[in-house]
């Protein structure tokens, strides 16, 4: 699965590489590679496995799509006028490395080449193109997509449910959906895994930023503290926070239709799962 | 044709505004509405038009999808990092009204909205879609598109040609190729008619650059000298420039292919180009 992520991943830089200013060209391919865990892609394609995975070539460019939309938000929220990160996946972040205009050109285009890329791969099978578009722009824009998600940080108030649906959940929605609707399966029944795994990723990523030193996880934490942010740990404390997190991947699991794959998949994701609680809280809140 | 492309714009910018957090829904307003001269989807609908237009709906969207990927590059090449510009069709910028982290986002939101409201209106002549969408992306991204042609500002030494085909160029050539396709004939051939406007147009942008007031055009001027870039009036002096802009709106009306509105969109094109250069010019270099 690994293989496949990632030469996806490269084709699709590559296209937008070859014959572009050698800097930019650089900070794209920086940006992308070497990834971090590269959930959501692997969760498109597992669910795409379990539906059959009839158009191998279409799920591959689905995968490295919603790969490169997290990729360009992670660009874009390490800016000085976000987050302003120093690191990301253990190395400096985009901006610091090229510069700010760089950073934000280097998301514009990983955006672009998002849609670009899977209208290239969906030519082989053209019935799915419309759909699989349509999602992943949901996912990504507004109003309920990663844009909205980020936009909520600037109002007061925002409704924590919305705000994590819009910021992380879409793109697992997506994720699971897209993996579906690649391999010609219904994706409606995968919307409420994605949601769940979503929003068991987000209070995940809560309880690190809580809880964790910035070298293990490669990138600055209490930056929700802060930026005074909302955060499921200071919310519902820390067991709280772990007790949701196990719950949602319960229900994601439970919510997996029956497809061919149902059963591989639903130890994938517990599997999965089981990593996102932070090392020392397994034993305690189990 | 004014109200046909505020119509497109409107239903797209509004399904992307319903929902979505309130000071981000009025920045993605701010960002649209009121325009400028609209040129590219005019020009779009225009081609459109006189390749017989037999599915509106279709040119619609495409002139609309356009129009939201120049007003993102507007949102972004207006920040900080870049032209740091108070001033964009004479009333303050996105990030001097909401904000950097607004601004940044509603150029996001707004480049996915281009591919989001094409895919959408696509669903009523599918076969269209792949080619529309491969056209929109190839403008907007890299290694020839909009986030291309702005990264050129970041090397040493740019060409100029490949710098203001990628600049500006490409979203022309995507307009008239756009507008051909949107009605079922061949782009091919419109392809130097937009490259060759989009050549005139950023040369005349260069002149009002070099020579107007920022009252008269609505942004600030003297900004290429300011910022040492590339610039058609101090490569080919003032003359020389506007004899550059009449030789380029002359090839575009020369390479209109055969189609059945070819003299009236010629007729247009001219006129179009009229505008373009500055008023005092006019009489000297005529």
């Amino acid at each position: 699965m690994t293989s496949r992520i990632e030469a996806a991943l490269t084709a699709a830089t590559r296209s937008a590489q070859d014959g572009a200013p050698p800097k930019f060209a650089s900070a794209l391919h920086y940006a992308v590679f070497p990834g971090g865990a590269r959930v959501r892609p692997r969760l498109c394609l597992a669910v795409a496995g379990a539906c059959g995975d009839d158009a191998p070539e279409l799920s591959d460019a689905m995968c490295a799509s919603i790969e490169l939309l997290h990729c360009a938000s992670l660009v874009h929220d390490d800016l000085p006028c976000f987050d302003d990160a120093p690191l990301r996946r253990g190395k400096p972040t985009v901006h610091r490395v090229f510069g700010e205009p760089l950073a934000v050109l280097v998301g514009d285009a990983l955006i672009v080449l998002a849609f670009e890329s899977l209208a290239r791969a969906s030519a082989s099978v053209p019935s799915r193109m419309a759909p699989l578009i349509a999602l992943l722009g949901r996912a990504a824009g507004a109003p309920h997509g990663l844009c909205a998600g980020q936009a909520w940080e600037s109002e007061t108030g925002a409704p924590l449910q919305e705000y994590h649906q819009a910021k992380t959940g879409s793109l697992f929605a997506a994720a699971t959906m897209g993996g579906a609707l690649a391999a010609g399966a219904d994706p409606g029944p995968w919307s409420v895994v994605g949601d769940r795994l979503g929003e068991a990723y987000q209070v995940a990523d809560d309880l690190l930023d809580a809880l964790s030193e910035p070298h293990e996880v490669g990138k600055p934490t209490l930056r929700d503290a802060a930026l005074a942010r909302i955060n499921a740990v200071t919310l519902l404390g820390v067991d709280g926070a772990v007790a949701r997190l196990r719950q949602r991947v319960a229900e994601a699991v439970e919510s997996i239709p029956a497809c061919p794959g149902a059963g591989p998949l639903r130890a994938l994701v517990m599997q999965t799962a089981d990593r996102l609680v932070p090392k020392g809280l397994k034993q305690s809140a189990a």
